[in-house]
């Protein structure tokens, strides 16, 4: 529940679809607990008009910033002046009105990502972690992960020329960590690609994939997607994109509002 | 209060400034009456910057529409397709995605002007009516009135051929009126200009001009305006702009998501 007033600040989602999403009382609790007159809100842009949209979306003065959320990831990064978590991960879920015009972007997904897995008990150090989705938000996670000292890391895309990028990008920014573009077996596993969202019924990978015993996180935002149904039937510790999205909240209003 | 989720619309109010504007519960309040899921919101655009600030927000998918007020009535009219109510006052409080592409506007302000001064028991038909003001709200408020039969309308603004437009245009349209660009004794006083909103402290014409006795309403959404103070304390009827937002909110609604 929010109160607006002519001082409220605007702060959105944009997203394609934008139905799905959720944290709006969630956002409106972390605004109200710093004491921001901001409300968080959905908005709808279609994939390939950000560009048009945030040239408007500037001259809304009270607008304190944006959230990037699927398909908007890749294109938010291009549009904007990159911090070096959008700059490594080569996409961002933030932007804000730079104070010359135009507009600064950043990464949270990654460091939502790390925050989750740790308050989920889960592990990445030492061990061996299969990223599904090598999109915006499968780029920030795998270089969040990379970045927690991980045995090997593999990734997959279903457009293999975006799963070797990222591979190669992982390979140059952490040397030592042995990197593949391949889909196998794991201890832990990722799912960074759309399959499961809203009412798609499919597995991202083969059930014979999902490491028995092992972690499983689907960033996903439903606690009952394909992955995570069959992760907890096989005996995983399986956790969803629920708790990544609540653990970016006070990342986000930091980097919009100050810390 | 409002309950955000990710199928909300957007109804933005555009101003500058906006910190002012009121009527976000009472809006809150008729959406909730008619079961629709939407919000209305602040959005602070600076003069000048309409036309770039609706070129991106017409990539907002989920935005219903936008109210204009001050100072883009006259560059919303002047951006929108209008209907017959913006055409006859030559600039527009209301615009809407148009079918096609682009905008469509209209101009509730002369609809909620003669719904809030019935409802005050103030009297237009067969009085002297003063305007001040040929601005965006003066023109609708103008045209409105002359449309109820007053015996003589006279219209007054510092801008002297932003006054004698307004004056030509009310004559041509109700060719039996005598219409004058001038300032003098009146029934009934309507203030239109900005002068009392905020902290401005000036009556927007001399005390003397004041009609005692008289109908006095001062569109300002304030109920302590330097005029309506001095015309309560003059003995007159006095109104202000809080009944026209309130009378405008059934229009604004049914204009922007239908009957």
């Amino acid at each position: 529940m929010t109160t607006i007033t002519g001082a409220t600040r605007l702060v959105g989602i944009v997203g394609d679809p934008v139905r799905q999403v959720k944290g709006f009382a969630e956002y409106a609790e972390a605004f109200a607990a710093r004491g921001l007159d901001a409300v968080y809100l959905p908005m709808h842009v279609r994939a390939g008009e950000l560009a048009a949209f945030l040239a408007g979306a500037r001259r809304m003065r009270n607008l304190a910033g944006l959230v990037a959320t699927i398909p908007h990831k890749q294109e938010a990064f291009a549009l904007a002046e990159p911090d070096a978590a959008a700059r490594r991960a080569g996409s961002a879920n933030l932007l804000r009105p730079a104070a010359g015009g135009g507009w600064e972007c950043s990464m949270a997904d990654g460091a939502g990502f790390v925050a989750a897995v740790e308050a989920a008990g889960m592990t990445i150090r030492g061990r061996t972690v299969q990223i599904l989705g090598a999109g915006g938000a499968g780029r920030a996670v795998a270089m969040a992960a990379a970045e927690q000292g991980p045995a090997r890391i593999a990734v997959h895309d279903t457009d293999c020329a975006r799963a070797e990028r990222l591979a190669a990008d992982i390979a140059r920014e952490f040397p030592g960590l042995p990197v593949a573009q391949a889909l196998g077996e794991s201890e832990m596993l990722v799912n960074c690609s759309p399959v499961g969202m809203n009412d798609d019924t499919r597995l991202p990978l083969s059930e014979a994939l999902i490491p028995r015993g092992g972690d499983v996180y689907d960033i996903v935002n439903r606690p009952d997607t394909p992955l995570v149904v069959a992760a907890r039937r096989l005996g995983c510790r399986a956790d969803h994109g629920r708790s990544m999205m609540l653990a970016q909240i006070p990342i986000v209003t930091s980097w919009l509002f100050g810390p």
